[in-house]
């Protein structure tokens, strides 16, 4: 069954109107950089292999995105503004119904950079059918969702993963 | 907030109505006593610490929790008839009711260990107020809900891990 991870980017710099005016600019701190290498090693080697590997827009997320594809977890990147913080979970459904359900390993395997609420939201919505953000979601942290092969995925998703980063260092 | 651990025991014989006619009486395997060793060594560099740790009679659940504690994780396993399988939530939550809410770091830290479907139908109830079937929980798997100080718990609860024995070897 098509596998989708929704990985929260790496620890940023902290929310600043003075340094940060924009705040989709804020990039991640050096130690976040550090943790969130390591957590990629770490997927690495549990031999995760995403064959599509979205991001949202903010620089936070595209660093952290650029990391799993330098530990050789995925191809390159697509930005997609779905990522964005209050992004749609449909606007993502579009793309999934448009992509094809076959994988490397043959299952599809799916990973997602974006931001809390809304990762855990979306999870949820697939799992349960509405959010409720009842997900603990920390910085750089995995949520690992198996869709169902045919039919709707909302409501209809199972939980397998919710792991902070500390279990991944 | 208080700290709930359920724990899924390790890897057990087959069933096997010849080998073990009372299939309470299933021990863990070798193999499955290793993993979970492994397991619990890895919850104890974590500084887990639990202070309560209630197990099912069944022999596979006693022997987890047996390991749970040689491990420094915690006190001595009460047995509890609400952890056999298809036991009753309501039952733990009087005990739960009736259990002082303060452990040795500050929030109270539970575990239990118990069986599939189970656990993952008692994480639904407190996180979501229903079960629908939708966590996968490997054996010697874990999940962590973290449960609300005041009021009704189940529905208000928050799932913080979702985590397969490979993450934790």
């Amino acid at each position: 069954m098509p596998q989708l991870y929704l990985i929260r980017h790496g620890i940023a710099a902290d929310r600043s109107p003075q340094t940060y005016p924009d705040d989709s600019q804020r990039p991640l701190t050096d130690a976040g950089v550090k943790k969130t290498r390591k957590i990629a090693k770490r997927l690495a080697e549990l031999n995760l292999q995403f064959d599509y590997l979205l991001t949202s827009p903010l620089v936070r997320a595209q660093q952290t995105a650029e990391i799993l594809v330098n530990a050789k977890l995925s191809p390159k990147p697509e930005i997609s503004a779905a990522l964005a913080p209050a992004g749609e979970l449909q606007d993502w459904l579009n793309w999934y119904n448009a992509t094809p359900k076959t994988g490397k390993n043959g299952e599809v395997a799916i990973a997602v950079v974006g931001h809390q609420p809304d990762l855990g939201h979306w999870a949820e919505q697939l799992i349960w059918g509405e959010s409720r953000g009842q997900l603990i979601v920390k910085k750089a942290g995995v949520i690992g969702v198996e869709l169902p092969d045919d039919g709707d995925i909302i409501g209809q998703s199972q939980l397998f993963w919710l792991v902070p980063p500390r279990l991944l260092l």
